[in-house]
C-alpha cells in the first residue's frame, strides 16, 4: 500500500480526476466478494457510506439501534430526520456476553429498519450468522456494517454478504483502513443491490473517493495472495495479543475487561474511569473514554489493542496511575 | 505539497483518524483570506461542498442557474429534489462576451437562490465585482463558485469573499486542487457565516476530508511566500499561453475561440465537432466536448491550457485532422 500510495503522489492517480466510476476498486472488491461489481460501492470511508444508507433508512421508516453503538449511525440519521429506537444490549457487570444477536429484535418493536455491527462496537462480541440470518425478512432495510470483520479470526464465516443474493433490503458497509491501519486514508465500501447504489451514487458528488485512496485500494485488493497473509498476520496478531491484554487487566485492582472477538476490548469499573483515564494521558497513554456511545459511560473505557510493547505500556501506566489513586 | 504528501503517507496523518475540527487547516484558510476560522469548512473537494450547498438552496427554494453551466450544481439540486430554472447567458458566434453579470438576474424571475460560477465555467468569464455585489439584496442565498478565481490574473478583486461580512445569505466555495492541479486528492473548501456551516458539519460524516489532503493543504496555505510565488507563476502561465493558444486556433479554418479569464476557453464551431474530436483523440490528444453543459453541444469544445509544447501538440493534431476531414 505504501508503495502504491508513494507511486500516487508521483504521477496521474494525484493529477488527474479520480475515476468517477470506480471502476478498477470495484472489479477488485468485487473478485474478493465473489460479487457483482455493479453490487459494490466504494466510499470516503464507511462513514460517507452511513450517510447515504441512513437515507434509505430514513425512508423505510424507524431505524432500530443496537445500544450502546457507534455514534455515527445517530449522525447520519439525524441526517435525513429519521427516526430511531435503541435496542438495549444486556451487559452488566460479570456477564459473559452473548453471540446470538438479541432474540427481542425478531419482534421489531414496530421499527422498520435494522442497523446491525458485526462484530459490534464497541462490545466486540462477533454475532452468529444464523442470528442475523433470521432477522432479515422482519425488516424492510438491514443495514450490516462489518468495519472490523476482517479483523476477526474466523470473522468472514459470520459475514451477510453471502444473503445479499437472496435479500435485497440488505446493505452490507465495510472498511478497508482498519485492516490496514490507515484510518487517515479514509476508504470504505458498501455491498448491496445495484440499484440501491445507482441511486446513492447518483445523490452523492462523483469524485466521493480520492485518487489517492483508489490506488491504494486497487493494490491491496488486487494482490490477493498479499492480502491472505496480511490478514493472517492480523489475526494471529489479535489471538495472541487479546487473551494477554485481557489477563493482565484483570490482574489490576478494580478493573473487569469483557471477552472480544475484535481488536479492541471493553473494560469496566464499578466507579468511573474518568481520573483514571487522565492520569495515565498524563503518562503518555491516551485511552478511549466510551461516554460517545449511548448507554455507557464514565466507568467503561474502550481499549485498542496495539503491539505487545505498546500493549505493555498501557498496563504499565494503568498500574502505575492505579497506585497512585486507587479506585474507590 | 510532494513533500508533505510524501511525509503523511510515511506517518500519522495516514494511520490516524483525520482532525474531526480541521483546526490547522481551517486556521490557515482563514488567515489567507483574512476571515475567521470558523467561516471555513474544508470539504471533500468543492463538490462535496456543493452537496451541502444544495441543501440549502432547496430549502429557501427555486435555484437560478446561469447556462451554460456546470453539471455538478444541478446533482446536488437533485440530490435535495431543489427547484431550478435556468439562466441563459446570451452566447452567439462571434459575440465578445460582457463581463458583467446579465442584468436579468436582478429580477430574481421567481427564484430565492443564485449561482454564481467565477469565473464562469464553461465560457471563463471573469465576472465583476460591482455587478455581483447588487445582486445580493435580492436573493435568500446566493452561492459562488469560485474554483477557477485564484488562477485568474488580477482575479482575486473580483472575489466575494470580502463581502461575506455585510451578507450571511452569501456562500462562497473554493477549490485547492485546480490551482495545483491534484484533482485526484479532492481538497476545497467554504467561507460562509459560522452558523452556516456548522449545521453542514453536522449533516455529513466527522472525516469528510481525507489525511492527506489535510496535510497537503495546510503545508500549502501555511507557506505564503511559496504560495505568493506559485500563484504569480500560474498567472504568469496564463498571460503567456491564453492568447497564444487562441491565436493558434483562430488560425484554424472553421473554429472560433471566446475570450477567457481562465485557465481554459471555449471553440466554436458552425457544424458539429464530434468526428474531429474523435479524430485528434486518434492522435493521442483527447479534448473535452461540451455536451455535459446543458445549453452547448456538438459544436463546441472546452480546451484546457496545457504547456506549450502540449499546447502545440493539440494544434498540431487539430490542424492535420483538419487537413484529413475539413469542417463543412
Amino acid at each position: 500500500m505504501r508503495r502504491a500510495l508513494a507511486a500516487a503522489i508521483d504521477g496521474s492517480a494525484l493529477r488527474d480526476y479520480p475515476d468517477r466510476g470506480q471502476a478498477d476498486l470495484r472489479e477488485a472488491i468485487a473478485q474478493h466478494h465473489g460479487v457483482d461489481a455493479a453490487s459494490v460501492l466504494p466510499g470516503n470511508g464507511a462513514a460517507e457510506l452511513f450517510t447515504w444508507a441512513a437515507r434509505d433508512a430514513a425512508a423505510v421508516g424507524v431505524s432500530l439501534l443496537p445500544t450502546p453503538g457507534f455514534s455515527d449511525y445517530v449522525r447520519s440519521l439525524k441526517c435525513w430526520d429519521g427516526a430511531l429506537l435503541p435496542l438495549p444490549l444486556p451487559l452488566s457487570w460479570g456477564d459473559v456476553w452473548p453471540q446470538s444477536f438479541p432474540e427481542t429484535a425478531l419482534s421489531g418493536h414496530g421499527s422498520d429498519c435494522l442497523w446491525i455491527t458485526n462484530p459490534h462496537n464497541p462490545t466486540g462480541q462477533l454475532w452468529d450468522l444464523k442470528s442475523l440470518t433470521r432477522l432479515l425478512p422482519r425488516y424492510a432495510l438491514v443495514i450490516c456494517d462489518e468495519a472490523f470483520l476482517p479483523l476477526v479470526p474466523g470473522g468472514e464465516a459470520q459475514s451477510m454478504i453471502p444473503l445479499l443474493q437472496d435479500y435485497p433490503n440488505l446493505v452490507v458497509i465495510r472498511s478497508l483502513t482498519k485492516l490496514f491501519a490507515v484510518a487517515g486514508l479514509r476508504l470504505g465500501y458498501a455491498v448491496a443491490s445495484s440499484q440501491r447504489l445507482q441511486r446513492w451514487a447518483a445523490w452523492r458528488d462523483p469524485w466521493a473517493v480520492n485518487g489517492l485512496a483508489l490506488a491504494a485500494g486497487v493494490a491491496v485488493m488486487r494482490d490477493r495472495s498479499g492480502l491472505q497473509r496480511w490478514t493472517q498476520r492480523v489475526h494471529d496478531w489479535v489471538q495472541h495479543e487479546l487473551p494477554w491484554l485481557r489477563a493482565q487487566l484483570d490482574d489490576l485492582p478494580g478493573l473487569k475487561s469483557y471477552p472480544s472477538s475484535a481488536n479492541y476490548l471493553l473494560v469496566e469499573a464499578k466507579h468511573s474511569l474518568m481520573a483514571l483515564r487522565e492520569g495515565v494521558a498524563r503518562r503518555g497513554v491516551l485511552l478511549r473514554d466510551c461516554r460517545s456511545f449511548e448507554g455507557l459511560g464514565e466507568c467503561w473505557l474502550r481499549i485498542g489493542l496495539q503491539t505487545r510493547a505498546n500493549n505493555r505500556r498501557i498496563i504499565h501506566a494503568l498500574r502505575q496511575e492505579l497506585d497512585h489513586q486507587p479506585l474507590v
